[in-house]
Formats: C-alpha cells, sequence, structure tokens
C-alpha cells in the first residue's frame, strides 16, 4: 500500500477515483441501536434505578443514590487549582478567545411597527437547559468542554449539565477544569446512553434538558439520533475532515503537519492536498515519508493517509476551488499567498483557514471560532456549532384594529381557497369596522 | 363525550390531566417505514426509471421520461393568468408581505481585525439547491408554497426545485399560480417518497438537492427523516396546536372561532385556552356549541375540540404564562388588554400573536411571518422556518505571523495536554520566529 493515494485531475479516472476516496459508509450497526433503543426504554420507565444500574455494570461505579454521582463544584475548583500555571493560563486563553468571537454572534429581539400601527418582529430567547455529553478516557478533550459550552452560556442558556463517564471511579481533572473555566453548571458523572436517556427524558433526580451536544461513542450517537425531536441535538459528527489547497508557497513540512494533525485523529480522518504543481506535491509526499516515523501516534496517521488520504495534482487554482466546494471540507486550508481572491470562490466549507500562519491546530484551541463543524460535506447545508444553536426565535405579530381591516380581507380571501372556512371566519371577525368593544 | 375537556389548574388531578391531553404517539408505523426504505432504495439505485415506474403506480401518471414529467414555467403562467383577480391580488400582497419580513432576517458575513493583523469572521453563504414538496390533492396549500419558497429565494438559493404529486395528472393551478409568484425555479409533477429520493440522491434527469422542506404524508415524512444527513431537512411537524390565553376582554364568538380554526385541520390538531375567568370560559363554551353547527368542517372540528381541545381555568394571568412556557406551543394567542406584558413572560413558543385583532389565521396566511412553526413542545429549542434555514455559515481565521506567535504556543500547550502532538507541532512550526520565506 502506497504512502498516500496520488490523483491527477487530468486523469479520466479521477471522478470515480476521487468519489471512492471520499465514500464513507455511515450505516448503522443493528447490535448498537437494538442496544440503545434498549437502554432508552429502560431509563425511560425506570428512572434513577436503570441509571444506576448501568452505571454499575458499564462504568463499574457503585452509587446508592444517582445523587451520589454528581461531581461536585469544589472537586472542579481544586482541579482547576491543580494544573500547571501554563496549561491552566492556555485553557483561560483559550476560553476568553472563543467566548470574544461568540459573542458576535448573539442575536437580539428586533421589531418593526408598519404605518397602520401593525408591529411584526422577532423575538430571541435562549434555550432553558442544555445536556453537554463529554467522552471519558483517553478521548476526553477538555478543548471540546469549552467549544460546546462557551457558544451555551454566550447564548444566555441557564444551565449547562454536563455529563461524563467515570469509569472505574476516574475522573479527569483536566475536563473538570475545563468546565470550571467555561461556565458549566452541574456535572454528573454518567455517561453512555443511559446518561443521554436522563438528559432527554429526566429521571426523579436529573431534570431533562432541551437540548443535547457533544460528541460520543457509537451508543452515545445512537441514542442521541433516537431522543431527537423529544430534545434538539447538535449533528452527528462523521470522521474529521482536512482540505488543503496550496500553490507551493507554505513549506512542504508545514503542510505535511497539518495533514498528519488531521490524520492523527482516527484511521477514517480523511485529510487531502491539492496543488497545480506537481513538484510541490513531491516535496510534500516526501517531508511525509520523513516526518511521520517522528510522530507517537504514527500507526493511526498512517492507516489514515494510506487508506482515506489524497495529494491531488489540479490544473489550476480555480479548478481547486470548484473541487474544494463539490468536497465541501470541514476543514479548508487556503495556504497560499493572496488567500482571500480563493476564499471568495470558496462557497461549502465548515472553517476556512486563509494564509500559512493559519493552521487548522489553531482553530481546533483558541483562534476563537468553533471547533464543531459539519463533516460528511453536510457544510452544503449546515454551519459550525454557534451561539444560534443554544438561542430560538419566536415570531411576534400584534395586528392593528387598522391593520387587521387589510389583512383580513386577504386571509379570508386565501382561506376561503384552501376551503379552510374557520380561518376565513376568524379573519372576518376581525373586520368589524364599528367594534364598540375597541 | 363533552363538546370540550374543562380543566382547571386548582384541581389536584390538573397536572396529570394537562399531560394526557398533551400526550400525542409520534411513533412510526412500521409498514411505512419498510415501505419508505424500499423506495428510496430502488430510486438511489435505478434513478429514472423506478421514479417513472412508481409514478405509474402511485399516482397513474404515465410518462416515458422523467423530462415529461416537468411542469413547464407557461404552465404556471397560464394558472397564474387564470386566477379571478382579488385571489391573484391576495396571494401577490401576502407573497410581499412574506418577502417584507423575512428580507429582515437574512444574515450577513462580518469580519474583524485583531491589534495584531489576525482576522476572524464569520462568512454566510445560501445553499445552492433546495427541493420543496407540495402536496398533491385536497390538501395543496398554495399559501404553504409561498412560506416555502420565499425565504429560500430571500437567502439566496439559486436553484428552488419543488416537486408535486399529480394524481392521475390533475395539476392545481392555485399551486402553480403560488410557485410563480415565489420565485420557485423548475417543477416536477412527481411525489410522495420517491420524490424525496430523487431530490436527495439525484438521478439521470433530477440534479441532487441540498436541503429538503415541506409538508408531507406519512410516507414523505418517513423518507425525509432517512434521506436526513444526506440532505438537511426541515423539522417533521406534528399536528398543529394553539394556545389562547384570555383575559375576557375578546369577544367570545371571536376566540371559539380562533380555536375552531385550529382544530379545522385535522382530529388531532390541538386548541386550548386559558383564562382566569370562569364566567368567560363558559361564555366561549357556548359560542363553541352555538357556532359549530355552522362551519363546514364541523365534524372535523368537533373531534378535535372533543378529543384534544380544553378551556382551563387560571388562578392568575402569570399563571396562565408558566403553563404557555410548559407546554411551548406552535400558536399563542395572547387576546388581553395590554398583551406586550404578558409576551414578555413567555420564553417559549413558535408565534406569538397580542391583541384581540392578532388573530392567528392572519399569521397563517399574510401578516409576514412564516407559518411553518415548531410542533409537540419543540418550540424549546427551535425557531420559525426562516431565511436562516436557507443560509449556512463558515468560520473564517487568518492567524497573521504575530499572532502565530501567542496563538502557536496556546494551541501547542493544549495539544500536549490531549495527547495530539501533530497537532503541536502544526502550531510550533508557525512559531519560527525568522522566517526567512515571509
Amino acid at each position: 500500500m502506497s504512502l498516500i493515494h496520488r490523483l491527477d485531475t487530468s486523469s479520466p479516472q479521477f471522478h470515480a477515483s476521487l468519489h471512492t476516496l471520499l465514500a464513507f459508509d455511515a450505516s448503522q450497526d443493528e447490535s448498537i441501536e437494538r442496544a440503545t433503543a434498549d437502554i432508552l426504554k429502560q431509563v425511560r420507565a425506570q428512572g434513577d434505578a436503570a441509571l444506576l444500574d448501568y452505571t454499575r455494570r458499564f462504568d463499574r461505579v457503585q452509587a446508592d443514590t444517582v445523587a451520589a454521582l454528581e461531581i461536585d463544584r469544589s472537586e472542579w475548583l481544586t482541579a482547576l487549582d491543580g494544573l500547571p500555571a501554563e496549561q491552566r493560563a492556555s485553557l483561560e486563553t483559550a476560553a476568553e478567545r472563543v467566548r470574544s468571537y461568540h459573542e458576535r454572534q448573539r442575536a437580539e429581539t428586533w421589531t418593526y411597527t408598519e404605518p397602520d400601527g401593525t408591529m411584526l418582529g422577532q423575538k430571541i430567547t435562549p434555550l432553558d437547559r442544555v445536556g453537554l455529553y463529554v467522552p471519558g478516557g483517553k478521548a476526553a478533550y477538555p478543548s471540546s468542554v469549552l467549544m460546546n459550552a462557551v457558544p451555551a452560556k454566550v447564548a444566555g442558556v441557564p444551565e449547562v449539565i454536563m455529563v461524563t463517564p467515570t469509569p472505574d471511579g476516574v475522573r479527569n481533572p483536566i475536563v473538570l477544569a475545563a468546565a470550571a473555566i467555561s461556565g458549566v453548571d452541574r456535572i454528573w458523572g454518567i455517561g453512555g446512553a443511559q446518561a443521554v436517556a436522563a438528559l432527554a427524558y429526566g429521571t426523579q433526580t436529573i431534570t431533562p434538558v432541551d437540548k443535547i451536544v457533544g460528541p460520543g461513542n457509537a451508543y452515545v450517537a445512537a441514542a442521541k439520533r433516537r431522543v431527537y425531536g423529544t430534545v434538539g441535538i447538535d449533528m452527528i459528527a462523521g470522521p474529521s475532515e482536512i482540505l488543503i489547497l496550496g500553490d507551493g508557497s507554505t513549506p512542504a513540512d508545514w503542510i505535511a503537519m497539518d495533514l498528519f494533525s488531521q490524520a492523527e485523529h482516527d484511521e477514517l480522518a480523511q485529510a487531502i492536498l491539492l496543488s497545480p504543481s506537481a513538484a510541490y506535491l513531491d516535496e510534500v509526499e516526501a517531508a511525509i515519508a520523513r516526518l511521520l516515523p517522528t510522530m507517537p501516534r504514527a500507526d493511526i496517521i498512517r492507516a489514515s493517509l494510506a487508506g482515506r488520504g489524497a495529494l491531488i495534482q489540479v490544473k489550476d487554482m480555480d479548478e481547486a476551488c470548484a473541487i474544494a466546494n463539490d468536497i465541501a471540507p470541514e476543514h479548508l486550508e487556503i495556504s497560499t499567498e493572496h488567500p482571500q481572491q480563493w476564499a471568495d470562490k470558496i462557497r461549502h466549507a465548515g472553517a476556512i483557514f486563509l494564509g500559512r500562519y493559519s493552521s487548522e491546530a489553531l482553530g481546533d484551541y483558541c483562534a476563537g471560532p468553533n471547533h464543531v463543524l459539519p463533516t460528511s460535506r453536510t457544510a452544503r447545508f449546515s454551519s459550525p456549532l454557534g451561539v444560534y444553536d443554544f438561542q430560538k426565535r419566536s415570531s411576534l405579530i400584534q395586528v392593528s384594529q387598522e391593520g387587521a381591516q387589510v389583512l383580513g380581507r386577504v386571509a379570508a380571501n386565501l382561506a376561503y381557497g384552501e376551503g379552510l372556512q374557520a380561518h376565513a371566519a376568524s379573519a372576518e371577525y376581525r373586520l368589524t369596522p364599528t367594534d364598540t368593544l375597541t
């Protein structure tokens, strides 16, 4: 197996090869689906008792009450105080930058009044309660706590409830510290589909939330899909992706490392470079070969690049932009001189990184924008996680007596056309020109 | 069976009774699920051929090619010209008011530059292609065409593709006229799960879209749920609901008719009035009894009110607002004096109608705000259909060389903490203080 696929858009097989490379089997595992459905049903029916039982079985944590599974705020603060100074400062800088960016996303209520006194508008309110799932064990990422909790708090959500499994009772202090920094309100040491069920349906001890966000394993993803409708959810993420457009002006080692930084996430992650320069692609390939053995996660990177990675020669940068729009990547680095001219041509991407200093890693942690981004081509129709995911809108309609005389006739007319006579009558009642009750 | 339930919040059984009344079984029909899965699979595999076959079987429309199923623009324009003048004027007024309201929802790209030259922002782009499902037959509502197509066009979507079944070849001229008025780009005379499949996956003739919106029967809803992820979808709507808060100042007949206007949609529709005045509830009940026999859709209204309707006596208006927030209704009428004071207390509702002249029917057709609203308590976490459903965001990140010196250290620090060394190295490469390539 080669180190990484090489493709060329001038080849007649190019489109078929690209299609094969991008294909990803998102089909759901039947046994996971069945197990998840059963867990949801049990927790919904039995509440606390089922939650305690599953936590005993799956996390090997013995507790007599769900209250005993709450992780007290004093413990978060202890964890925060125990962080090395530089790590704490980095977390605080990241949180502050994420907060500052997201504050610009906050929507405000607006109204306008028409000449006849009719007022129309859109009222913005935060969600009451949000549940934040944080995986336990190795995949416990404090940056993920920041990226999910901070936008919710900026939106004004009064209660952000975090759940995180504590297998064998082990609690992750950096995750607890990140929760303290990002304004989380409560933390329960529960996880898996049972935690999703508790958040969606509530139990005797846990108040149900209105939306559940955050990454998790296949059981958590299946559970979120199933409770969608009872509560809101964020997107179910596919494998992470980076697409780099390079004109050859960024050092090849930098590009190789940017590809690695995606590939090291998991063997299904996808890292692709497009360039009009064959010599540059050769240079990057050589850098990959040279740098790969130095990486602690070399095995994952190697599998990801060999299976799903590619160096693609394009005709020119315009063609590169067209391919980028077709792929609609989660992360797009435009690692070129004058990157704005190419960014202007991009219609579909989760996040666009411009110029050689904007490596995706900076966006993952601390540039400010969110690192929860649409994967698997969904950037064609969806957006990064943001404050807008934690606010919702209500239409405001206050029709004046004068306004009702016009709108009532229009509405009645259209209602008769649709055969909805009660709608028409309800509109016509408001036509009463000499209403003595006014 | 009584005409409509009477409840009183002071009763010890109130919460249980309300809960029973609100409960709605949204479980999915297994046979519909199986049939839909099969239709999606066939259209995905066979394309045009399968689409033609299903259209023959389900709509009894014989066509040799999918191209022959397209409804030509000249036919829409003929339909528009054939409308009675008053109906056409009403449709045009409604479209214009809907457009004017939705223009205020359009988001714009923003960026900001930090003192070190780092630029951050959010780029707004419309979706490329949107599919709009419009039911055929009796439930063909031109207002629904306006409410779905106008926000997409205001968002800047270049191609809005409408699909609508034409059982036995019958085409609905008001629906075609509404499409012409609202800026739809193409119309295909196809429907059912096969039309959803064609829009989501594409066929030899039909280009796939990025999002599918619009109401449909159980097969259409099941198909939309299943293609979600491949394309975006709007919410799957439950039965429609109205909740009215009344202080007694609006004529009882008006309120009765507003309840009817919800109930006439379908037997599962829900119409509820809350008032602190028992005498007023009696008056409205008497109006219901008196007016019901005069309604063309009396049977549907009677079933809806008897099964799912209620007149509820509350302690005071504050309690009414608290119940409204708990129900999170699709439509909320605050039919009182000084309605703003109560609107200020409402956190969860799809649309809020203030004052006696603001009957829901005006909002359904022509006030301006959208009539596609969150049902079944989902207003706790979701919003009316809007321009924001047809635009998406991409984060913009252009880190300056100076900025990278700070952000690179923070990112590397956090990346090491998460065990992601390629992320750290990618950030550290940008630290090079004497980069000769700049």
